[in-house]
């Protein structure tokens, strides 16, 4: 870098004062947040609602790579995807908690950074920030987010909860979050063995952008909501489609059938996977991180769910002992097998 | 060690395996507690009453030292340190979470041993471990944990509410839990250096336990419900008396004057300050994780609370202008100074 950047040492500020610091720039925007940062625990207010909680922990190298993850964007996602757990269970966040283990190698710049990430979701999802820790770390950057929200009994929506016959429905598109790891991994590789080259990102800023700036589908539980449509299961997709499938399928006791014309691929996406030799649909079924909600609903519903934006139907649910097969364009019928996540 | 134990490595079993593995003999307290493990986000029933939530994150080599800390106590406190934070709300804790991360060095029977510790605070504290997250660490074990309480909201307490004349009390004793880490890296170094020696633990049972086992005020919370007294303001003693004294005058804007002889300390950890020739109180005032209680009431309670046991009435809240103030037993007055938790 040209400009020598301004670093402020952690060990400067404490404990309280970083805490302070970091979260003073976060204003609250739900009226049932009674009590945020700065007592043993926050407050949250009910009223007949159910409380929804869902927590990630995010593990430098592993989870993500600073190498090419920008600290904004890495606070972002980090919010983002818990926010993506509550979504899928047809609730809506209200609150965060984030828990940061920094080593000595992060100074107060590159905190803050962070915390712009976290405070640009939290403005975006209009969800507020109300606890969390913060800790050094012997080695690299740990984050633990926790996100709670509400929903009304009648509206929530579990992984158990879908039946032969029904629809399956998925949001967005998928594969492209996966490409864009492939894209970042090989200019990584380029860069670490030739420091000089220049990244050929190859305008793929839409592939990019899924990998390194994902967004959780919030207007999915308002369109539900609005066309009263409350799906029989749903789940958001992180692991793969091919392993969450798999999770709604085994909570609910039931087979599927996929059609692969009916898995959405974004065109960016496709031609990616072939520069790479690899098959559009496994990175659709397999590559995991899209965050988009994949639901299944009553037949009755699908007039209503035809009407939405943006929701594409892939098949429908069988007996259990169909297994779960998809259905190539070929004409071909294959078992879907979960690879999902594997950091283990 | 003589036998040689069972090593099962985690890659067997992969996420969901581990997950199954851990949280199967997980059974639920909590009416509650409408869906725990196993989907997006649990789910937690509401009525009237506030959600309280506290998170905390626990790094090896920062909060924990594996070469004395048994990996089931470990579980056990990392549980009760979050409830305590619930009990400062004056909120009855219902559900945790838990993730971890696991470096290839631990064994599923490394983890098990873990998660046999964090039930066995949940079976003690009845309450529900509803998710979590596991992943894979580069280095070393991280722990995180949230809890998730509920409260009245007439009968929340915040560290804010104290008033000019509150009594300031404290249950339990201080400085123990201090005093059992400087024994058990005493003995660290010894066996660094000596490893034939054999641990010197002087039967100090009672404080060892303190720092490796310690317990959360659950009955303190009942005590005050069944007297009917709402503590004015309330925190847990983790980061030291004095620190967690000043965070209460610093949100409530009042000074405080406590006596030397309402501290209330252990003969044990008395008697071992003086061997390691510390000053007894200075290992109350800044030694932390006694996971007691620390509150102030109305002076017109005094009648009710001096009835309950373990209770010690240790001075009174002043103006903010007079600072806060240790009147000793000698006869002189000092500044008390915060040190309390310097990770940085």
């Amino acid at each position: 870098m040209e400009e020598k950047e301004k670093r402020t040492e952690i060990g400067e500020l404490g404990e309280f004062g970083l805490i302070d610091k970091l979260t003073a720039q976060f204003e609250s925007y739900q009226p049932g947040t009674v009590k945020g940062v700065g007592d043993d625990a926050a407050v949250i207010k009910g009223g007949g609602l159910y409380t929804v909680v869902s927590t990630d922990l995010l593990l430098e190298g592993i989870h993500f790579d600073l190498m090419y993850t920008p600290l904004k964007h890495l606070g972002y996602k980090a919010v983002v995807v818990n926010l993506s757990d509550i979504y899928a269970m047809n609730a809506t966040p209200g609150q965060v908690t984030v828990s940061i283990g920094l080593s000595s190698r992060f100074s107060l710049e590159a905190v803050e950074e962070l915390y712009a990430g976290i405070k640009a979701a939290c403005d975006y999802y209009k969800v507020d920030l109300v606890g969390g820790d913060t800790a050094s770390s012997q080695q690299g950057l740990v984050i633990s987010v926790t996100a709670v929200g509400q929903v009304a009994p009648a509206k929530i929506t579990y992984r158990s909860g879908a039946k032969v016959g029904d629809i399956i429905c998925v949001t967005g598109n998928l594969g492209a979050a996966y490409l864009g790891l492939q894209i970042l991994e090989r200019e990584k590789q380029v860069y670490l063995s030739e420091p000089d080259t220049q990244p050929d990102l190859e305008d793929q800023q839409y592939i990019i952008g899924r990998q390194l700036k994902p967004e959780a589908r919030n207007d999915m539980v308002k369109y539900l909501a609005k066309s009263k449509v409350v799906p029989t299961a749903m789940i958001d997709v992180s692991d793969g489609l091919a392993s969450d499938l798999m999770h709604i399928c085994k909570q609910s006791n039931v087979g599927a059938f996929v059609e692969e014309s009916g898995v959405p691929i974004h065109p960016e996406a496709q031609q990616m996977a072939l520069k790479f030799q690899l098959d559009p649909i496994t990175c659709a079924l397999s590559g995991g991180e899209d965050y988009e909600l994949l639901f299944t609903i009553d037949p009755k519903d699908l007039p209503e769910v035809r009407l939405l934006p943006d929701i594409y139907i892939m098949g429908e649910l069988t007996d259990r002992d169909q297994g779960i097969k998809l259905h190539t364009k070929g004409g071909n019928i294959h078992d879907i097998k979960a690879q999902g996540w594997r950091h283990f």
